[in-house]
């Protein structure tokens, strides 16, 4: 496919140009900042290559869809989102975060790793292969929404509005993804799925002097106990039914754990940890990482926090948490589970004071379209990529995707320097090159049918 | 004695001027505010009257230590304080809290329930019965410190210093109190003690996603356990030896706490709760709130606490916690066999990061000093006060008197809304002229020696 590559590397300048200015426009979703200029530039690019872009209205930030016919009627999915994380703490960063700059072969701005450098990658390797071979072998439906740093709170609207084209797509680009820390290029074919509770306890009408502790109810107390409840030392999470639909690894998807070369020390002492939970290590590692479902506390406030001493006795305790959930546990059944759990313990005073969700989604390393995806990493990068049935992190697969058994795979530019969602998030040019020949080159292994 | 009493009424405005000048003269030991200036202004006005003041220098604000004779060689403690407590939050009073104000009958201003105005009142109460007299009874040794809204942080090397003159008092008369929610004059013989301590446990080296949970351990979790194993439900403190040296009430004790009409209702209502800790009620209520050693969640504080959901695995998690101790738990030994506990546990990982205590003192209502204080309340206020062998709540007593055997009687001009360390601090007009009356009352029981 050289005819294809010698347009992206004649194209690169172009591109960078294009990627630049992408970056150059704030599209903070949190902060409502940018999002329609965001969009109506991005437009403007998908339709300068050949794109057919419509904005699919949701009650939040519109959702681009760009369509391109190919030679055959099938058609591939991509997935984007043109929002940002917000850049704050603003001052932590070497360059400003709105100001694209190149520094020793590395591209710095907010974005630029998640994901607009993904995007403008996509849209060079549409354009050098149309430019080498006048159509693509098959079409692109490329789905690109506002709101994933928000947690995708109306893609579900865009769902159901177009479920009949979702549901035929031979197969989909996901977002994120690049180099791992042993910089292997690294596929990822789902991710686990997610509930996000609050939990509250409320105590007496006004926070009182801790005197008072002897004979009034305390609702951190209760609330700590209510935790211990849900899961002790033992890690085993209590609620009835946690695992009984854990769906256990395939044959297939275990070969997948076997091959990954997980950099445990590396790990370990980045996060500063003398060990592993439980002194997990090897197999078991890696299987509980991406197996595993969690119950973890994000936050737990009560009472007084600040300096020395204050003797409170306080009126609320709250805690957020989140299960990081496997095939096929489901949101809905859990936060049903841990209502009865806490009622059946005694705990009808912990109050779930709101939740959210999306589903787990595990790939099937067989899938062709998943064979096609590796065979062009192969090509590109010259090693076997890394390829996980799952990451141990959410998105909205389930949703867009695995409901309809439309396979994925992760196709991005970053490495494991890249920040995201950090100050100086980075990209290596090198990584972008290689994420335009990539795309290209999936395009090239659907040539073959 | 209607002898000292014509005088108190006829002294009274000028009381009132030289209460009001020390109100208006901020002394917030928190914020080093105005210190100096207030022991100045009091050194001035107990000399006025007759006293000779000496500054006893401390590590911290000093103590001031009033000295008159009197008839006979054996004399009586005063125990008061000239800080006050921050006044913030300013915007909440109805006028300013360094600006004494009088409406319907109360004086409003930051300090005058807790402490100056049964400083001035015991002023007043003294220099009447010189007018009247010419001499006390006794002679009195007045402690007043500048740090007691701080923790009494230094008071135990004033205690060292002069530990000969405070081990041959005959009483004291203690700091706070007046009348209670149902306008009965009441008086406490002693407090609880206390052990506060804040509890750490570190995690990894910083928030990590908590995608992470699967395979880091979390030092909310780790908490929560630690925190199950100190106390369940069951609200029974699980540290080997806790309960062992709790003495409880002697037959003179308990026949107070019988005679205690404590407005289980009110409180009830006030406190917005539909019920006490395990349903208590009545004399158990009674018991428990005043000798009942208590296990307090101050303060839990780990990871995302603000709005909606924030995905992360905190890198630490603290709690702050106050054990309210009653005779004769001692801190210092409860704090070890918190460390015991803890690591017998398995939660060697749970470090006690600082502690802080006081030992806890209750009294003995058939000493002769306390029999006249009850004598010199019904006197002047024409009903039986309430008198607790002690206070749920904490102070010094048994470092400054305690210790030494020497027996406290509160003597406050507080009622149930004063509201102290809040805003719109107040006493009535009336409380406080029979505050002074009191005074005049004691000295004047003693008379018969």
């Amino acid at each position: 496919m050289n005819d294809v590559l010698t347009q992206v590397h004649e194209g690169l300048e172009r591109t960078l140009a294009r990627l630049k200015r992408a970056l150059a426009q704030p599209s903070i979703a949190a902060q409502n900042l940018g999002m329609a200029e965001m969009a109506e530039l991005l437009t403007g690019e998908l339709r300068s290559v050949g794109f057919s872009v419509e904005s699919v209205p949701t009650q939040g930030a519109p959702v681009l869809l760009a369509r391109l016919e190919g030679r055959r009627p099938d058609y591939l999915l991509f997935y984007n989102h043109y929002d940002v994380q917000p850049p704050e703490p603003v001052e932590l960063w070497t360059s400003p975060p709105f100001e694209p700059t190149v520094r020793e072969g590395k591209l710095y701005a907010r974005g630029v790793a998640d994901n607009k450098g993904a995007i403008f990658a996509r849209l060079a390797a549409v354009e050098s292969y149309l430019r080498a071979r006048g159509r693509l072998p098959v079409g692109i439906a490329w789905v690109i929404e506002g709101e994933e740093e928000i947690g995708s709170v109306h893609l579900h609207q865009f769902v159901e509005a177009r479920a009949e084209l979702l549901r035929h797509a031979l197969g989909c680009l996901w977002e994120a993804g690049g180099r791992n820390a042993t910089d292997r290029y690294e596929i990822a074919l789902g991710c686990k799925g997610i509930l996000y509770v609050e939990l509250r306890v409320r105590g007496a009408a006004r926070d009182l002097h801790s005197a008072m502790a002897a004979i009034v109810p305390n609702p951190a107390w209760r609330l700590a106990w209510a935790l211990e409840n849900l899961k002790g030392p033992d890690e085993r999470v209590q609620l009835p039914g946690f695992y009984e639909s854990v769906r256990p690894p395939t044959p297939a998807q275990r070969a997948l754990l076997a091959a990954w070369d997980y950099p445990e020390d590396e790990v370990r002492q980045l996060y500063g940890i003398p060990a592993f939970l439980e002194g997990l290590t090897g197999p078991a590692l890696k299987e509980r990482l991406l197996f595993g479902p969690t119950c973890n506390i994000c936050g737990f406030h009560s009472g007084y926090g600040g300096p020395g001493s204050k003797t409170v006795l306080p009126a609320e305790a709250v805690a957020k948490l989140d299960f990081r959930l496997v095939p096929d546990q489901a949101p809905e059944e859990i936060v049903k589970a841990l209502r009865a759990h806490l009622d059946a313990q005694g705990f009808t005073d912990v109050e779930i004071a709101w939740w959210e969700g999306e589903r787990p989604f595990a790939g099937d390393p067989e899938r062709p379209f998943v064979q096609k995806a590796v065979r062009a990493a192969e090509r590109v990068y010259s090693h076997k990529p890394t390829v996980l049935p799952l990451m141990a992190g959410t998105g909205p697969v389930h949703l867009l995707c695995g409901q309809f058994g439309v396979p994925i795979v992760t196709a991005g530019v970053g490495y494991a320097d890249s920040r995201a969602h950090a100050p100086d998030e980075n990209i290596r040019l090198a990584d972008f090159v290689q994420g335009i020949e990539y795309v290209a080159a999936v395009l090239d292994e659907l040539e073959q049918g």
